[in-house]
């Protein structure tokens, strides 16, 4: 969005003249901002691999309008272009028909390719594998192995590991390229390669994925199947769009919008994916509500009990949001065993018991400026911090006990804390005020 | 945490003997479960590279105690060993004292450069740069830059670009080193690299070189001084540590934690940065109940409004989270511009008016069932759907704001927005109900 505006023409002339001169997420976006028959204009004329990786890097609900407009057998030309990976993703967003139609133009072989990477469960490993890989055989040397490479390298997208295998494919080494520079030519390529090598399988969860990659600072990470062949690769830089996504899915499940939702979302369709929780928000409230309804009568009595009671239940839930918020971010960063779990929410407990007596000395003086009532002020704070440390068990407990059950931990999660802080809150508040004062 | 529980000696034994059979975050991870002396002693006995690589993997926590321990010769030592980058960051977590003391033991050069890359700012790219890079002369020949990437390779940490640069040290242009093998051996070097390089200046500020790698898909940035130099590189696994950190930070801020807290923080440093804004956000909501002590005398008249009430604010705090989540999360990972930012306005308006008459049907509904009041039902869901849109209006808006005054858009965004909706949910419908009603 920083990219300045430009006129079709002059950016035409400049992409399609010199289409090196500038990183495909800029000519993105700059084709972005032209009307769409420029834009279908502009792609016609550019270098196929050009254009291909210009739309990979465009916004989805603009590609997919584009591919629309584009000639089939242009679109397929481009689809021929991206790699395997990116045109399984770029497929997987148009509707069932063009897809076919695009997959039956193209060869039979990268056709099938393709095909086999869109089979993946989208939350695993190998929906966002990469089947570009240099693949060499452990018997060669490395003299032998650098002309293999050479040959082979100008095709595929990111070559900076040679992934050794013995001859029915099973993955047994890797070699850098770097390796392949300094190890002496004679060299068998067995003899030289790291042997202990990290990979996952296809089917590991893609969340697993991006915590291995923060756990060890690979560059790309082998996926094999289940007798150890290899499949394809990881790359880095999926991984940094993966946990982003993973991110902002947490961020925005908590809250119970759609979990890939952003500006760009259809305002229908965000409508549709936020109304089902906002229904379950509004059946929450009124249950936590229904707990003031037993208490008519004492606020009939005492309606400044109306002011001070939803003091209560918003307290305990920013404490227990700030617990949700800690175990979510760390349930994203670590696969917690139950030493770990328990441990996480003791110390929830404890931080929660210090903030609520610290914050009640302030309430007790803040209730009895206003009312001059001591008993009405000691109820209060007692109902406050019972409340905040009901909060943080339960901003602590949800997201595990979510997971425990192989749940999303972040899913809807605020809105369950908000239901429990408020609903405990109103109860204890208006209870222990009715038992004692009334 | 997934990693089996060792005894000390067998750890040490395969640890010792065979040290490059396990990955350096593995080895911290069994480490990290030995008792402290058990873990002086076997960081002692292991080769200083391996034992310097494990320490830079451990809990920030685990790791000060450990240093603390330590011989200062050897923590020397192993501070030695490590990246200039990671050696920076380390003793950054340390008393100034036993920094100080560690500096002075390490050689002169090593010390300056460490000394340099703590004084940049933490939240720019100057701090997460690694400044073992390769540099080569433009005026080389492919042949002889070879020969220069050969001797200097062993050291560097990530050497897959050679930087090339003018006599001043000017970066003027990039070449891998797959690039480097498949270039004709006489090529000058200023020939072939690639001269419209991406890079940032050291003052940069962190989330920005996030977003860049998001777009880009760098493995590599060079990071320069205002004069062009090159003074390093942030690599793409720096660079995953960051969006995680950045994902947090979004998340624990929102609702007034620590930024950097995690499970392993002490509950003390925990209960310091969570309470500032705990007494925030009962002020705000004082602030807000306060809306319910105008309206008393309409409390005392018609108690049943003490439960509608939370409800309204409730409702219309979720919607507004969920336009604060998506909003949030936008700006992690792109710089809007004005019409963006309203474009982004309008959507949260629209979701929330589309929201907010849906619900508003089932509430119409259920509030009937409740009282027989059709004017009641009609003044709730006017109140609703009122506060829902402003609560949509505030969450959208609250990040975009604190972003144009150069905060950080998502610190404490959770405690304002639930001010606003609930005081404007409580005055809304009280004052409604009062006005037609009462």
């Amino acid at each position: 969005m920083t990219v300045q505006a430009d006129t079709a023409a002059a950016l035409e002339a400049r992409a399609v003249l010199a289409p090196e001169s500038e990183h495909p997420a800029d000519l993105a976006d700059r084709i972005g901002q032209l009307s769409l028959p420029e834009q279908v204009n502009i792609l016609q004329r550019l270098p196929a691999d050009h254009a291909a990786e210009a739309l990979v890097e465009m916004d989805e609900g603009a590609r997919i309008e584009l591919l629309e407009r584009l000639d089939t057998s242009i679109a397929a030309t481009l689809i021929g272009e991206m790699s395997p990976d990116d045109a399984a993703d770029v497929l997987d967003e148009l509707k069932a028909e063009q897809r076919d139609e695009l997959l039956s133009s193209l060869e039979l072989e990268e056709a099938e390719e393709i095909r086999t990477l869109m089979a993946f469960d989208p939350d695993t490993a190998g929906s966002i594998m990469n089947t570009e890989i240099v693949v060499l055989d452990q018997e060669l040397t490395v003299d032998e192995a650098i002309k293999v490479v050479r040959q082979d390298i100008e095709d595929k997208e990111l070559p900076y590991y040679a992934y050794i295998v013995s001859d029915n494919d099973h993955l047994t080494g890797v070699l850098s390229l770097r390796d392949l520079l300094i190890l002496p030519k004679g060299t068998i390529l067995k003899d030289a390669s790291r042997s202990n090598i990290i990979s996952v399988t296809f089917d590991q969860k893609r969340n697993e994925v991006a915590r291995m990659f923060s756990d060890y600072n690979f560059m790309a990470l082998p996926v094999v199947d289940h007798a150890g062949r290899i499949l394809g690769i990881i790359t880095h830089d999926d991984v940094i769009d993966l946990i982003n996504e993973l991110a902002s899915e947490d961020m925005l499940g908590m809250v119970g919008a759609g979990q890939d939702e952003s500006v760009d979302t259809p305002a229908a369709d965000s409508v549709k994916m936020r109304l089902p929780w906002l229904l379950v928000n509004m059946i929450n409230s009124a249950i936590s509500a229904s707990m003031v309804y037993l208490f008519e009568g004492s606020i009939a009595a005492m309606p400044i009990l109306a002011v001070f009671m939803p003091m209560v239940a918003n307290q305990a839930g920013n404490t227990g949001q700030q617990a949700l918020a800690v175990i979510i971010r760390q349930l994203a960063l670590e696969k917690p065993d139950n030493e770990r779990a328990f441990m996480a929410i003791r110390r929830e407990l404890r931080i929660s018991l210090c903030n609520g007596l610290l914050v009640a000395i302030l309430v007790w003086c803040g209730v009895y400026f206003v009312t001059r009532i001591p008993l009405l002020c000691t109820l209060m704070v007692l109902a406050l911090v019972m409340d905040m440390v009901l909060g943080a068990l339960a901003g602590a407990s949800i997201p595990l006990i979510l997971k425990k059950f192989g749940r999303d931990p972040a899913q809807a999660s605020s809105i369950f804390l908000t239901a429990i802080t408020d609903g405990a809150g109103f109860f204890i508040f208006l209870g222990l005020v009715t038992l004692f004062l009334l």
